[in-house]
Parts: structure tokens; sequence; C-alpha cells
């Protein structure tokens, strides 16, 4: 393989002749080997990186801190990224050590090498702009790491927040196709009232609409960034105003309302928002692995369950049992909510072992949010298209276990009080009798009260029967 | 012991003659001694479930659902639990099945028995006002309790958010006191770049202050309550118009600004604000934790650690080494933050778990909730009183740290760049020789530059210097 | 009050004139006020430290570095505390800062001043038996304190253990009682093939007799104690061969086969088989919530469930729904598993936070592994006699769920084939036509084959018939 | 692309003509595609696959289920899989529903083709040999799926060993070659009494060797095996005996000591065994993580830190200071340490998920556990190759420590007491005093005596000297 050498304080190293990568790369690749995932399998804390490159060179040019062909030159650099290409050479591991600076110098060394082409030098050439001198001019890992990762997070949630959206509206259009089938109600999977299948989906996208807020404000929290902090927030190595400069500029390039946080010192080491953050993907978690739990419940049996709905089937279910179908797709999101589940642990523990000025951690915080983003989008799509979309009613399955439950008495209660009520629920276990036969036996409603007072208008919803 | 005999659906029973509690009470507290914590542990609890049925009351009593007299006495009893009275009846454990039903239950009876004796009537004459018919009349345990919980869960958060503030103003005095003692900063517990002891403090302030806005922001979304959905959120037994005027009562009585979930079936099941609440006081744990850490990791000493404050001396540290003090207050600090942690677990798997209509695991996500707000405080004000107020900086440590530092070289770097840099701290560690001798040596600065760039006020914060 | 004065390092303090316990005590009990459980709610605790303090005099008095009466009286004090005497004396917190200190300093103050009174001395006269030098001789709380933890969870175990067997023999005896009831089997909630539903509560009771193996194993590592290393495992301030005799005489006493870590040091400060432990109690924790939620799926119902078993009423169910009865059992079991499993998260982080020589977190390590095993073995008795006890079948319905069911075509597979059968459960599902009908349609199997396949016995067990 | 037809229950497919997969591999492929990464990344579980088949192929034609020349094909074509060739056709994804059957079923379809090629027929054409009524013959997914499970997994133990075993090794070497190094021992971050660096690295080592030994105990559960149980552990469609025939055999192609599990019925939906590993190599992940924290507090400095030990440097530490040198390999495997300790919590939630007679989670379990191991793996070498075999003691530093401290006063208490050692202390820590300079101003202890009780190597182990 052809190489040419490089030296950094440690000393040479022969890295690949035509990588855009360079010395600092090849060791942390060398070095970190845990997941064998490449921080490039998230494209968009590469281009969040490469936003804020250019940004920076802007903003110290105008300082007059970068002359204008370097700068131009790393702009264009880091378009070619923000472009989608050479995401390739972005080879360190998503779990390292070192507090994000194999990332952050992975990236000021492709960034120097693209400018470095395009000036008319060679590879590896750093006399005539340098990694750190000119690409990370004004900036420290601990300033543009965590900038990055705001965005990245963010961009990331602009993915997946359309694969939530449209599992809501499929939730909803549910609620409406299943407006009037009447079914019971279960509390502690017991038979409780009346209601209908449509108000059971809308309920479900209606608690996945609130999640989508959430995680827009959850983004606005990532607004606030500490881009000129530089090593620990107070801000060394940067002339003053460079901070807000710099945040203008990546707010403009981002399309992001990126503002500087209050207070830099904190925000260097604080991972609050990012701890925030995973907390919301971790009730959405919960809401989509309860709401899968629903689904493989309503649709238990075929003959020995509840038999509510029909789920689409998707594959054999059974490599003994010939005919059986299971409900793999809820299954898989029960799995991918309980990972996202987990990497909130993950970060959770990352978070709380910052020290002092920093958390050492962060690469793998930012790897557990960009992986939950990524993996809840697929599931999220999945269960639209291949679960929600396809589920059909069980209409006289839902409306015989009314006509045959106990529950309805319950709509009695105001009319006939709870001890009478209960006595009569009782009796009804006992016997098998069904309730209305019951009171009329014991005449304590006429047959056109009853009627009225169980018509399912009267038990889906408030009513002025009572009045 | 004197007994009195009352019965429900399951048979008779003989509760205690002067309990305000009833048959169903009982049962629960014999059926459950899990914690052996009762619920009047909490009485923010008890005094929202008051509010709840006290609001109830009047709307019946509007609704002409019931007459003034009883809503005159139960409203009358609600008071007297409000005022914080008679919480010891309040029996049953925080850890039940059952949904909440066996809490609501003894509300319920204890307000109708303090009604009944108000009205001249005997304890468990419930043919003259009872529990189910007239104190949880147009309620059910499934919106009556979360709603209670909903209130009784903010009134916490009022009794712990002074102790937060008082911790953060604490902090931000120190910050003020120590604004002057400069030291080096650490990043991954190596010496980074300089910055004021004050600039530390003021950053723990800070964060502490975010959260308080964070815990305002998870209360209001507690304001969304889902009183008058009744059993399964559709309204069964309640009239028209019933949620919307229960809940402005009840906005009244409370002083908080209750409004009705916009999807009552889905307030009914869903645990989103609590897992939201949750995630918050874990968050705070986190930065609880991690501040405990540092304070520990500063005082580390007396001699052979960093050494840069003393916290104030709580107790001897140890039984047999004689003079030695710990960081006992922060260590308890750490250990509350991760009780809290594990309780939002615990709160997690609970969410995760409800089921079809509703979740049957709410009484422990409640009692997770308030027992963390409690430790929370205790710890808060213990960690302000026992330990921040009385923190002492070590200020010769501090600055004979920074003298001594090779880090200071980083504020070099703008004038004689990276690789220069690198080679000369290189140097100074191995030979033990300090920077400035190195640089003067090389004549890479004049005495002047260097003493220019190493001023602190060019050190703590971006600087004119480098235009 | 009446008080007397104590002093310490850190000055003079006022106990109560008739207080046990001493000067060290009463600081830590106003330093820590975080749950407000003190340790004397763990008797078992406390009776394993008065053990170790018991054995250490012995072994001092043995190697004359403590005379015989002082010795004797110590002991005095001891078997006080181990008959359950004075534990109302032991008030510190149970999270508590430094590292058990607090604890063992009660420990000492409260056996030296029994032993003063022993010998006829006042309160607090510690010139004539100190609570450090005398009771706390040759022990560090960094041995002493962990040795007694080790101790005190295996009584607490030994507490636990009845309860679980118990239940384990009431699942055995239920799936005696029900070996007859034919049943289908489910996977996935999906119909699987015929079963009994007595294997299926003997399931339950092999599961939970593998943890009571598992726990037992997991004492056998908490037999392996550091007395004798004193601060930090080397075993400063003890006399060569200490180690060895504290702990057989500590072994005699408990009647537990103790022995010296092998490395001291190591054992100091590593949380290891606490971890461990926990560890066992959450796998157990799992097992006992999936039989919950198991129990609660088998008795869903009554009418629109599976209904397969009744569990026993223990309370009625709702407050605004009659009749309803509810497995609040099993719930409040799910409940506890959840508290369970939290505590190994709160363990789990405290392990990790231990640093360098020791663990400072090891009090609440301590505390939640006590509490958990205090739960469950409430838990296990509430479910064995409240539920399981009680569980009915409806043996009807469960042969009506096997007769009416697709999935006994699995049975057919060896003789007609995958393919075969996968066609004719289709044409079952949608025809609502029953296997046996339709295989006989085809003349697959001749009726007598088709009766033999399917019989009870050749579908729950390898069979005969097959070669 | 060319494709030839495929069908099952649900109807026909084009799968690729050359893929040695099937139509229900396909449709779990376009089913779930959460991570990506398919289950050929984890071999040992393709071989533990393939091994099942064959032990099963084998007993088939030995009850006269299957002829030889099938047989025969079925088995040449697993010593393929076990050799390593053809996994890539293992396409499904490592999250997915359906409780393994679709790897199940991938293993089925690939061992079949394979095997009809062999055969001398064309791909596809299983109407001479077939996964399900052949390849997969007297199994389930529910007893082959698992099985192959717990195979794989002690062959990913077996793999992951040596790294740890390696890691120990090179601890002891370090504990021998610091064994001379005396230095301050601290507990709870302040100075406590001496001891030697060895002594600090032979505990790391000895700790590690516990998690060993436990891991092989780990593994010994895990050659519990339910093969012959089939769909639901009642072994339906088995001939009597089958389940003890099939897994000598496969203990015999395996070498691993496999038995039967006592109850199938159990064994089919417990996934203690997993839990139970899993909180091993939690347990494992806390040792890791608090050795890399204590070696990065030991290494903290160079200047302002503890300055114990000098890690070797592996990268450069900072795009902004000059000559800053991180702990980074510590740090990583911190990080790895939370993600395993995270993925306990996701098997936790799967296995609580289980529901009756099976856990439909199963491969989520798996395949935290796999990749687990496989990060372990990774991260014990690193830490090994790239930290612990090139870390040196700052021996100086160290010594300085031991003379400078307040601490050595514990080891004269035995002859002046505690009082009098505590009153010393505070006022070496108050004046800066030596405690040796205090002590002979005291004429308490003679220069003599002194030096007698404060030689190292009566401080660092129990001693005569106190006779």
């Amino acid at each position: 393989m052809n190489t040419r050498s490089e030296y950094d304080l440690l000393g040479n190293l022969h890295v690949p002749a035509n990588a855009l990568y360079g010395i600092q790369t090849l060791r942390a690749a060398e070095n970190f080997k845990i997941t064998g995932v490449p921080i490039a399998h998230f494209p968009e804390l590469i281009k969040a990186l490469a936003m804020v490159k250019a940004a920076a060179a802007r903003t110290n040019q105008e300082f007059k801190l970068l002359d204008e062909d370097k700068a131009d030159a790393i702009v264009f650099a880091c378009q070619d990224l923000i472009n989608g290409q050479h995401h390739e050479h972005f080879i360190v591991d998503v779990i390292q050590g070192g507090a994000g600076t194999s990332t952050n110098m992975n990236a000021n060394e492709v960034i120097a090498n693209i400018a470095l082409l395009k000036l008319g030098y060679q590879l590896g050439d750093y006399d005539h702009l340098h990694p750190n001198d000119h690409v990370n001019k004004s900036q420290s890992t601990n300033d543009a790491y965590p900038t990055a990762a705001c965005l990245g997070i963010q961009f990331a949630a602009d993915n997946f927040l359309p694969a939530l959206h449209q599992l809501k509206l499929s939730l909803e259009a549910k609620g409406r196709e299943f407006s009037h089938v009447l079914k019971m109600g279960r509390t502690q999977l017991q038979d409780a009232v009346p209601m209908t299948l449509g108000q059971e989906f809308e309920a479900f996208a209606v608690t996945l609409g609130e999640d989508i807020d959430r995680i827009k404000e959850a983004c606005a929290l990532l607004c606030e960034v500490n881009l000129g902090g530089t090593a620990i927030g107070t801000g060394i190595n940067t002339p003053k105003g460079y901070s807000q400069k710099a945040i203008e500029k990546l707010a403009t390039i981002s399309k992001k309302p990126l503002v500087p946080a209050s207070n830099l010192v904190e925000a260097t080491s604080d991972m609050g928002a990012f701890v925030f953050f995973s907390g919301i993907l971790k009730r959405l978690a919960i809401k989509l692995s309860k709401m899968s739990n629903d689904l493989r419940l309503l649709s238990s049996g075929p003959r020995t369950g509840f038999g509510e709905i029909m789920l689409p089937k998707m594959q054999p279910g059974s490599s003994i049992m010939p005919g059986k179908v299971n409900p793999v797709i809820p299954e898989a999101m029960n799995q991918t909510a309980y990972q996202v589940i987990a990497s909130d642990l993950a970060i959770t523990m990352a978070a709380e072992a910052g020290q002092l000025q920093l958390n050492a951690m962060e690469p793998m915080i930012i790897y557990n949010l960009l992986n939950s983003l990524k993996m809840l989008k697929e599931a999220c799509n999945m269960l639209n298209e291949r679960c929600i979309q396809g589920i059909e009613a069980n209409e006289s399955a839902c409306l015989a276990h009314v006509e045959n439950s106990i529950g309805i008495i319950t709509a009695l209660v105001p009319r006939i009080g709870y001890s009478n009520s209960s006595r009569i629920a009782k009796e009804a276990l006992m016997t098998g009798a069904t309730v209305k036969s019951l009171i009329l036996k014991e005449q304590l409603l006429t047959e056109h009260e009853l009627n009225e007072l169980l018509k399912p208008e009267n038990m889906i919803a408030p009513t002025n029967a009572l009045a």
C-alpha cells in the first residue's frame, strides 16, 4: 500500500497515500475498534461538523485570523462534506476515548486535505494549511464537537419526525375507520365499560402526537450551543465577540435558530440537553412499546384470545406449527423500544461520569442518541407500513363482547346505586345470566329505561340521560 | 378492640369502631404490606385527593346530582384533610394493586365518615352518605386518582423548589466569593487551561437554575388532567359538561391552572406526564451527582490530592484513622442521586406495563415521584447548609497549580503555532522546566509578549490580545 | 431534655442523657435525614454488627490487646443486641455519607455504653471503655461494616427463603391439582399447541426453585469476608493472624461458614458479591413479574378475556364499576418486582462509583439489598396466601379452547407434512371450520388415525405414535 | 437480477436465483431493517445453529424419521457452516419479531439448499429436501433457537475469556513490578494509610480473576438446553427419547457438556440463564469501569493531579491544547462498560416481557449478549495492550506522598490511642507540621519507637510490632 508520512506530538506514522484523513485519525482508528461502527455511519454528524468548520473559518476570516484563500478552501471542503461526499474517510469508531477529539481531528484532517488539493498542494502538506492551526482555529474539540452534535442530532430528528408523523396519521385514519365499532374497554385486563375501537386508535394517535411536540421542544434546547467556549468554556484563544459571530454564521448555514449558551463554562461540561433529549426518546419508546403490547393483546387468538382486530400477515409464524401467524411487527417494535430505553441508561451513566470542566464520555452519548433516532425511524416506518395500515376490525367479535358483558351495568349505577349494581353483577357472573335479564326480573328498571341507558351513544360519552 | 361491621361486594368485615376509614380500606391494608409505608407519608397526595373530592361534590351539586347538605358535608370533610387533619386514617400501603382504587376508596371512606359525623350520623352509616354513591359520584378511581396525583406532585414540587433555589443561591454566592481565585481547569482529569474557582461555582449555579425551569415546565404538563373521564376516559356516568366544570372548580381550589386533557381516553391510560417529570428529576440527579463528584475531587487530600477547596468538617471520618475527615455530605448526595435515577427506571418499567385502557401500576409511579421529590428536598438542604455554604478556597494551592502548569502554553498557540507549542510542552514535561523559561530560551516570544499573553484576564476569557 | 456532654475531633456536643449512642452517632443523625428510615429498620444488620464486635473483642482478648473484663463487657453488650434489645438506639439514616462509618460508630458507641453500665460506670464515661480504642479495636469501618453487611444480608435471606419456598410449594400443588386440565398453550399470544394447566403451574414452581438455589449460591459468595483488613485491606493495626482468628470466631458465633477473602485489599473496595446478589434478586423479580403477568392474562375476563383461571377475589375492584374484581395481588407483585429491578440499578451505579481503596456508597448498596429482601418476602407471602392458593381452573373454558383450536394441526404434521398442514390451517381460519372436519373431507387421514394423533396424551408429551 | 420463485403460507415471492436462503428469510429481511446488522455478524451463533441442525438430523435418522441420504446431506451442509462458509447468506436483522423464527428458518433454508446442491438438485427444489419437513424435523424454533443461543454464547465467551485472562496477567505483572513502590492508599478520596502500588494492581488482577470464574459458572448454566421440547416444551412431534439423544449428539459435536433442562416447559419460556449471564457481564463491566476510573485518577496531572502513575501516550489529547495527553484508553473502557450495563437493562426488560409459553423477545436478548461479549473482548485487548502493559510508576511522587502524609498516624493508634492521635492529626493539618515532628515534640514516643512503627513493612501488613 502506498503511504505518506505524517508526524504529531508522539512521532511519525505512515498514512495511506490517498487517505483524506491524517495521522491523528489513524492513531484513533488503531486505538479504538470496540464497535466496528465508524462515525460515517451517521452522515448527519459529519454534515454538522462540516458546517461548524465552515462557520468557524468564515468567522476567523472576518476577525482577520485566517486569510481569504485559506478560508475559501476550507469552506469548499466543508461543502463537499455537506453534500455527502468523502464520508468514507471518517473512520474513527463511534466509541472512542478523548471526549470527541478523534472525531474532531478526523474532520480537521479531512477538511485540511480536501482544501490542500483544492489549493493545488499535496495531501498531508500541512505547512500550507494545517488541521489544527487553520481548520480548528479559534476552536477546541470541546466546543466544536458538542456544537456539531447538537446540530447533528437535530438533523437526525428531522429525518425521524416524518416517520413518526406518518405513523400518527395512519392511527388517526384507523380511528376514523373504526369509529362505529363498539367494543368493551378493559382496565387491568378485566372487562370494564364500552367504547369504540375508533376511540382506542385515536388515543394512540393523540399520544404519539404529544411526543412529536416534545421532540421539537427537545430540539429547541439543542439550539443553545457552546461554540466559542473553546477548551473549557472560558473562550481562551478566541477574540472577543467570536462566539456570537460564529454561532450566527452557523445558524445561517444550518438553518437552525442557534444561540450561544448563557454560560459557556457550564455548557462545556453539562450534558443536560442530551439527557433531556434521551428522556424524551425514552418516553416515546415507552408509548410505542405499550401500544405494541396492546396491538398484540387485541389481536391475540385467533380462537383463544381477545380476537378484536386482525394484524396483516407478514410472514409464516412458526417452523413447526402450520398456519400460525404471529404479531412479528409489534414484537420488533417492542424490542426496539427496549434498546432505546437501554440507551437512555447508557447516556445517564455517561452523563453522570463527567468530571470538572468536561465530560469525556460524550462520544458514546452522541452515538446512542443518533442510533436511537435511526432505529426509531426504521421501526416507526415498519410499524406504520407493515402493521397499522393493514389492521382490520373483527366487528362481530367486538359487538358480542359488549352484549355478553357484565360491565355495562356501570351505566345503570346512577339510577340503581352502587350496592344494587354490585349484587346484580355478582349474580350475573355466578349464573351466567345477562345483566339485562336480571334487571328486568327484579323490576329495577323498565325495558324502555334500560334500553335508553344502554344505548351506545350514552355509554361511550358523557350523557344528558343523567340529568 | 371495639369494632363496627361493614359490608361490600365480598361480604362483611369488622372495622375498628373509631376508624374514619371503612371496609375497603381495611381489605387493602390487609392485602398490601409490602413497604410498610402508608400513603399518609405524603400529605401532599392526601390534600390533593381532598381537593378533587371537594371539586367533584360542588360540581355534582351544580348538576343537581347531589343535594346541598351532602355537598356541604363532603366539602367540610375535605377541608379538614386539606388542613392536615386525620391523615393517620390513610393507611393503605404506597405499593398496592388495583391502579389506585384502594387509595381512592380510602379517601372516599374517610371523607364519608367525617361528613357523616358532621351531619350527625354514626361512622359507617353509609345509607345517609355513601363513599361510592356520593363522595365518588361522577368519578372513577381512574380519573380522580391520577388527577390528584398530578396535583399532589405539583404540591411536592412546590415544597422542593425552594430548597433547590437556595442551593443555587449559595453556589452563586460562592461564585462571587471565589471570582478572584485563579486555578487550573481540568479536562479528562488532565491539566487544561486556567479559569477562576468562581467560574467553576457559577457554572454549578447556572446548571441547577436550568433545572428549576425544567421542573416548572414539567409541572405545566401535569396541569392537563383527566377528571371527568371516569372509568376509561369516555366519561360514562357523567353529565355533559361535567369534566370542564369540575376541573375549573379544582383549579380554583388548588390555585393551579388545570385544564382538561385534550383526549380523555388517551389521558386515562397514558403515563407520559409522569415519565416526563421523572426524566427531569433524573436529569437533576445526574447534575447533582456530577457536582458532588467534583466537590469530592477538588477537596481531595489533604496532602495527596487536588486540595483546591476545603469542605466544612461535619463529622469524624474514620473509626480507625484519627484526624481523617471525609466528604460525607457530597457522598450522601451521590447516593440520593442514584436512588432517584433508580426510581426513574421503576417508573419506566411501570409506565411500559400499562395495558389497554389503564395503567394498573400507577400507585408505584406516584410513590416513586413523591419519594424522589422528598429525598431531593432533604438532600439539597443538606448539601446547601452542611457543605456549600462552608466551603473555603485554598487560594495558594490554586495559584501554585497555575504557575506550575504546562497547560498555559495553550494561550501561546495563536502566536507560536500548535506544532511549536507541542514541542515545548513535551520538553517541559520531560525536563520539569517551566513553559515560560523554555519559551524565553528559544526566543519564541519576548518576556513582555509572554507576560501579556499569560495575564489571567487574557487566559480566562476571550481577548483582544489576539487581534 | 437531660443531656450529657461528649467530645470528638470536631468539638463538644450534648447527647441525650439516656442515649446509648454517643456524639458521633448524633452528628450523623443530624447530618443525614434523607430517607427518614433508621438502620434499626433492618434488625438483621444490627445483629450482624454485634456479632462482628463480639468476635473482634474475643480475638483481641486472645491477642492480649484487650483485658478480660472489657472483653466480657463488650460481649455482654453484643449479646443484648443479638437478642433484639436496644435497637431503637440505632438512629442513623440508611443513606449516609462516610462509607458506613456512622453505622459502625453507632454500634461502637451503643456497645460501649451498654458495657460501661454493665461494668458499673456512667454512660459516656469512655475513659473506662472507649468506642474506638476498645470496641473498634483492630478494626476499621472498612472491614467491620462490610463483614457485618455480608452477614446481615444472609440473615435477611434466611428470613426470605421460606416465603419463596412456600410459594413454590403452592405452585407445585396447583400443578398437581390441574394436571388433568387440558388447555391450549400460547406462544406470542397466539394459539399454539395443547398442554395441561398443571404443566403451566409446575413450570412456575420449577423456575422459582432454581432461584432458591441461586440465592443460596449468592449467600456462599457473601461468606468471603474482609474482617482484619482494617482501613484498606493491608491489615494495618492488627497483629499477624488476627484476621483468620477473628473470622473463625465470627463463623462460630454466626453459624455461617465464613472465610477470609483471598485478597483483603481487593475485598475492601470490591462490591462484586453485593452486585452478584442483587443480580440474582433481579432475576427472581423478572420471573415473579412474568408469572404475575401470566396470571393476569389467564384470568382476564370474566367475559372478554382468556378466562382460563379464576383468581381469588380479594377486594372490590372499582369505585365506579360494580362487581368488578381485579387481579390486585399479581399487580402488587409486579410493582414490587419493578422496585427490586430499580434497586439493582441503584446498586450498579453505587458499585461503579467506588474509588481507589474503598467504595463510599456502601450504605446505600446494603440498604437496597436489605430492602429488596424485605419487600420480596412480604410480596411472596402475599402472592402465595392471597392468590396462588385460591386459584381455580375454568376447566370447561380450557377444554373448549382446545377443541376449537387450529393449533392442534401441529400434531398432524409428521403425517401430512408442513405444506398440507399450512393449507388446511389457512382454510380453517378463513371458513371457521374445524381442523378435523377439513382433514376428513380431504381424506388425508382416517378418523381412527386422526383420533389417535389427537389424543391428549399424544399432544402434551413426546409420543410413540410417531414411530 | 435472476430470481427463482418460492412459496409459503402467504403466497409466492421471487428469491435471488443464487441465494442459499429462501422465501421465509427474504420476507424477514424485508420486514426487519431496524439495526442493519445481520445475524452473520455473530459467526458463533451461525455455527451453533448448524450444530443443532446436524445433531437433530442424526437423531432423526436414528429414529428412522429421516433417511440416511437426507441426513448425510444435511450434516454436510451444517459442516460447511461450522467451517465458516456461506455465512453471508444469513441476512436477517439481529432485531426481529417472531421469537427467532426468522433466524431458525434462515438456517433451515440455507442448510436445505446446500444439501440440495450436494444431492444434485436445484436451489429451492424443496420437494427433495424441505427446510421444515426435513431440516427442522422434530424441532421448533422454540427449542432449536434457544439451544443454539446457549451454545453460541458459550462460543463467544470462549473467544472473550482469553482477552480477559491476558488483561489479568498484565495486571499481575504490574503488581509484581510495583511491589516495592510505597504510596498512600486513599479512602473516599482522602489520604488514608500506606500501601504499595503493587498491592493496588494485584487487587485489580484478583478482582478480574473472580469474574473469569463467574463467567465459567454462567456458561455451565447455559449447558441446560431445551432441545426436544419443540413448540412449548411438551415435546409435541418428537418421539419418546428424542430430546435426550439429540442433546447427547449435540454435546459430542459441540464439545460442551450439554444436558436436557429438568423441565422443558419451564425451559422454553424462561430467560433465567441469559439474565444470569448478563448479570455477570454487568458485574464485570462495573469492575472494569471502576478500575478505569482509578487509572484515570492515579494518572491525573501531570502537574495538578495525583500523578502516581503514567499511562502510555496513545494519541495527542487535544486539538487546542498542545502537549496534552489524555487517558483515552480507560475512557473508552468506561464507555464500553456503560454500553454493557445498558444492554443488561435491555435484556432485563425483554426477559420480563415473556408471556405464557414463550418469550418473543429472545432475538434481542441474544443479540445484546453476543454484542456485549464482542465489545468486551475488543475493549479488554485494548486496555491490556494499549494501556496496562505500558504503565509506569512515578515512584518519587508516590514516596513523597507517604512522607508528607498525616494518615501514617493511624499506625501509632495502638500505642498512643485514638484521642491523642486525633489531636496530633488536627494540629499537623492546621500547622503544616509533620506527624513525626509533633509526636517527638510531645514526647509521646521515642524516635526509635516511632521509626519502628512507621517502617513500611509494619504499615502495609499485619505486624508483630503490636504484640
